[in-house]
């Protein structure tokens, strides 16, 4: 169990501390002024980093550890420019069983429990058995729902926290079914099937036991086409299954990116598959807009000024609510 | 006023009729077989086309009626092919006060009335003061207001009839009022200010009087900048007005269409930018599926069949639900 | 059985005729002069095309046949203008046991056993067993072997015959045999498992009972990833199958189009992918120059003009050997 | 008043001096080997940029001022590595009537009065009497008219100093009145006006009050957009003014940045448009090289070598002139 | 020697004439009503084109005569449906000494003596010695000189005329004379240079013996490469010749279609190239815009209208001068 | 001669050696801990390069050598953090008689004299004269000839060594000897000459006297347009010369490119220029492709993982074969 947390540091100024941490970062540097080498690490978990320093001994800690594992460590917490950090005295490999994942990962602000029966209630809903056969058999599979319920929805962008996946296919479920009242040409359970299984590839295409990084599967096939070979294993278990269905949600997955150029390999061409890649990019852009307003306040941009350039959108975001508000 | 409708024609067939229509086409043929030339005509209101035939005494005809003109006609009725078609014998120039501009034109399925009271409506609630008075200035404009409720949104694509403009506009608004609670980042009256006025500048940008057209102002500043131009002339009539709403109020104006290859020199960097931009965006694609979902219907293209191709969307569409209602 | 093909037109001057064919074309036309109108058609078989006409009593024909079917017709063979048609007095459906399909489609100029048993050669020297197994499962698949030894290779491009696909892939197997050893990095049992499995999506992302075709499927969801699906449940039929090379041959499925702008929803990564998806490009766009040196030779081109333009190359392209033969 | 200029270090070697600066950077750092932290600053005026540091007693000066504004410093003069640079005893925020614009900010070569009064003499000089008062209520106007003498034309790229923006359109102005006559198809006195008024929006896009930076309307709305909206607001207060000589400014205004990608909302259509369009860009191009070939100068580069890679030309550039003088 | 031109046909209304072609179009058509065929033909000289018909007698006339030939006829003028014909009774092919060139071809108005010698006297004025001989020895190379002064600009576009080349050439220079003082980075001599032997490629490029046409080496080399070659041929023969002179004139020959997709192999780098390439597209652009505004005219459209589509531009131009004329 | 080299290192360790080196990197640092400057440089030769410090009486040194010179040093070797350093003492710029060039460039691994010999053994056996006159005339010339043995293919990326043009040029000829069969549209001297030709602009492009770098006639005029000179001026030598050759391989160097944005003035129109250019494509792929697998296992990249992320072909590449052994 992890008895001190980054988040712990302030109260924990000049004493000797001993906790888990996952080494997110390890280089060796030379001493200013010369006299050798020291060791220069990021230790996190789920409240933040700390920067550590080793400046003896370190030999066994540099060649045994590496970025990404989880280590134990001992040392003095101290303030140093006004940020805390850690002198450590030692440093070694955590045993499995010593550590818990959640403890090391930002996690998802809703219960997964709680996202899972709410979607498991809208799908018990469905009018088309079939669909619903479809879906539940990906929920109650018993390797592909735990993981369904935990995996992040990206490494690095959108709901990059434990079980934002599950996360980020709820909202979107939520929005389509009160989009989806406005567009008659629209069947709602297949609509709301392919918002369910859009990414389920990705419980495939990223992993997450440590820290969250792409699996080469993931890199060599994509979500997409994980998820739709997904559905056709499920669908073959499922037999007599209809064919017009299975047409219809392969086509919604292999889509849903919207343009050949983010890797869909078809284009939207039913109303379905039209409204989930919209919605779905609108959810991408305000989960990053969301972030972009967040990390902007928090680095003291005042209120009628934008954000930095955001890469992913070619162009600079401004939080018209808060400056509106200020007013 | 109008006793004859190109609908109607069945009902007459063989019979003598006099009646008026827009003339939507006119050339000089030569008679098959040598002998001459003929006059090839096309008669439209709102209920179709018609093909005519003049075979004698059209020098005058041709002479003084011009394509776009309402004309009054005598001719006779008849099947030929399988299809209804006119042989007139008389054909002069209609009178303004002789025609109804609505026997003639495409209208909304819905009274422009009833979607303009539903509209006002919302308007009247909306919380912010300033914004309320910036629409209302608008739908009680003695030029603008009536102008609004009539013109169409389109030469020839989506809602491309009398009042299409307001329906698109409320059909859009009403989508928005169902997601915005999804963003808590929108201001929602700001949203729905965006929403009405987005493409206020359609009533100078379009002539509709007699056919649907641009007008040289649309060609040259668009309806883009007629906008933010009109919304310019308001905010100075209503001084004082906060400059924060009509910066963010003209930012979504200028930015609605998304992408500066589509005419807009700004992109969305507002909550409510990007949510109006993304929303009309999906309305003008479910705009365009009706239509050729219906096209392919109505030229026989059977359940299994895609539309043909739609160069809008570079890709062909597929009606999903009436392939399964087929099953 | 048929006794008259459309090549055999100059043999039957004046003659009456009655055979099958593909009914490739047909509309109602006014006959010039007015007075009524006539069918015009198309009747097409593996020789080529032939316009006929037909003058009276064609109602029943009309309604009762449609493009894409066969017909039984009777009538008898003129010259026009140059050119041999037929004025057809009878027209029926043809029953399906009156008919051969080989007789109305473009065949390979190959035999399909020869290059089938070429290939299979090929693939039985394989070294590597499961790469074997996994070819071999789809060659003796019961549906799958015969559809792919049938199948054309494009509803109206390259290879666009019967076998076609089937020639397309030995073509491509023979010249990557002779390019690989050129590439030490390359594996080759698993580049020519890409090569022979790259297309086999196309048994039914094409239909080719009649004439040639779209499938829904195949528009919907494509040959790339109708093939990845195919793999996927050979894969689970064939297991245990190593994991690593499942991943391989998926990965050069699905990028050997090789950009995203042309279906692939990944880039070539592998040797071997990048390999096989240059050389199938080759192969098409030589494909694309043999049929475009052919038809400028047959439409009189002479040997210092280029084709017309390519648009699906952008671009003219000119004859060289032709050319310098001529010297 | 300002008593010393970056430019004059050299005369004050070891001298303690005291002057107003611009505060361009400050960050804390840490003292190399140990021992706690300094200020690490950067101070510019309109000659240049000297690099500052601050060992002691810096907690006020660091906490109370900050980046763009001014100071008041006193400190000594030293050489490092070649360099000066200042060592800080004190710094404090200096008062506004302390310092004057002018001695921060790098200024036109060009007095403001004689461009103004050239580019007037022009005006006057107009046959149509329309276009004479529509740029001369711009000019004439109490709060646009003295901006536009003093606005930069941009934030760091062309003429980005202190009535750069006039020097930049007299520069137009008379490259267009020269080529003007080569194509008869221009009314000059409209080309004229767009020459003058295109890039007014940017006394709103851009402040200049003690660096250059762009405004939150500028980012939102653009200049283009902002200067359609003056001339919009310009014509109500001329009324009668021509509606046709209305749209072709107007039209010239939007078009002017000659593609979509560049923010312009409509292409140039008439002879006026495309010109300025041209020429403007023509200008944009040669300030940037001027820019790049002085640089290349002033790093040392040989008249053999091109100058290094230009982003925003995507290429090198090359100094034809100076290669040529060196032979 | 031709006696009739098309333009005289008004004057010999049902007159029989013989006269000389050039032979733009020949089809044999079916005559109305059966009966037999018909040959349909166009017969141009430069001054228009004339509809021709020849009903009998027309098989040797057929199999000797080609498109693109000189022919020479008989027959009747008449008037029908409002425009003029000829119904042929002889044709033949015209032997190369019954012809004139000149005839038959549109021309330049102005004549090639003139543009030559405005041209020469500007070379003459050059100060640099080295240039002077460079240009001079192309004006006076026995086989391209007069090639240069005869040779259209283009196939179909700008300056499709005999001695447009020279014209373009002349017309480019004078503009460039005007422009190049306010760009002192630029060397006028070198410039000059440049724009008289930017396109000289084009003498090999096309052919104008009769009709304009692409060469096939024009098709393969490129006008931009040919002339590269041109001046690397002329250096070698003008040795000693500075070196460096020769690589800038290739430089701007090479690049001065400004872009990578028009065909130029590098992007202009020198203040020269940069010059040259904006002044030559500014001049194809006002050609165009020129031809577009007098087909407008011509075809009837009013002064408020815009032209059509304007492909090569992507937009619909318009002309301001005409409307504002028009007030 | 040269008698140290960087591999040497660790046979002398703590030794003091005296040498030659490419200087390939100089820079003034300050010492850590204040007290002064001291000069850092990197010392290449063909096996590697070593990191040097020169901590006193450097000012001469500084002043007189510079970047891309040889010199000569003294110093003792040390090992600092596990890698080998030189403390010099002395450092000289190296007279030309004192260096030889291969001691310090990067080398083909395959003798040039053999490399020459295996190509002119291919063009002997030529069956077209000219052509082989053409190949023989650069490979006998007494400047082409040798530069054309000696050239890297590239300034940085694939091939970069002393001979990489040989070698380059002799891997694309002998894969193209066996793929030419497959293509019977293919005259292989044809196709042989221009892959021996297709990239000898780079003799001119390219200098490589001590570091590899451009030419300034490479930046302005390209590789592929000097090439297309020296290709005229050769046949101009060679007359007479059968134009049709000229034209064909003039068109094989200029668009052996492939696509205009890589600087081709003309696209592939004949078989030889596009099996040329599509296998100089892949040649070039695989060569990146080799590197990046070094590099990434050189860097400890395990079997599963990717590269890192490749710029010019904008993906992660991985290295299946190395995978598939570790199994």
């Amino acid at each position: 169990m992890k008895d001190f947390y980054v988040a712990d540091a302030p109260r924990f100024e000049n004493a000797v501390v001993t906790s888990f941490f996952c080494l997110s970062g390890m280089s060796l540097r030379e001493k200013k002024g010369g006299g050798g080498q020291y060791l220069a690490l990021s230790l996190s978990d789920k409240t933040g980093t700390l920067e550590a320093r080793m400046w003896e001994e370190f030999a066994d800690a540099f060649s045994t550890c590496s970025e990404g594992c989880y280590v134990k460590v001992q040392g003095q917490i101290s303030k140093y420019n006004g940020k805390f950090q850690i002198t450590l005295t030692k440093m070694r490999n955590a045993a499995e069983n010593e550590v818990e994942t959640a403890d090391f990962q930002p996690v998802s602000a809703f219960p997964a429990e709680e996202m899972d029966a709410e979607l498991r209630a809208i799908v018990v809903a469905f009018k088309d058995e079939d669909l619903k056969r479809l879906v539940l058999a990906f929920l109650d599979d018993p390797e592909i729902g735990p993981a369904f319920r935990v995996a992040p929805a990206a490494k690095v962008l959108h709901h990059a926290w434990i079980s934002g996946l599950l996360e980020h296919v709820l909202a979107l479920v939520k929005v389509l079914k009160a989009v989806a009242p406005f567009y008659p040409e629209v069947n709602e359970d297949l609509l709301l099937t392919g918002a369910i299984l859009h990414d389920i590839g990705k419980v495939k295409e990223l992993s997450w036991k440590t820290n969250f990084n792409y699996t080469l599967e993931g890199q060599m096939i994509g979500h997409i086409s994980i998820a739709q070979g997904m559905v056709r294993e499920k669908v073959l278990a499922l037999q007599p299954f209809p064919e017009r269905l299975r047409i219809l949600v392969e086509h919604m997955i292999l889509s849903h990116h919207g343009k050949y150029e983010f890797g869909s390999p078809k284009l939207p061409m039913t109303p379905e598959a039209m409204l989930l890649s919209a919605m779905d990019d609108l959810e991408a852009k305000f989960s990053a807009l969301r972030r972009e307003f967040a990390g902007a306040e928090s680095a003291g941009k005042k209120a009628n000024e934008t954000t930095e350039w955001v890469r992913s959108m070619d162009r600079n975001l401004f939080d018209s609510k808060r400056w509106l508000a200020e007013e």
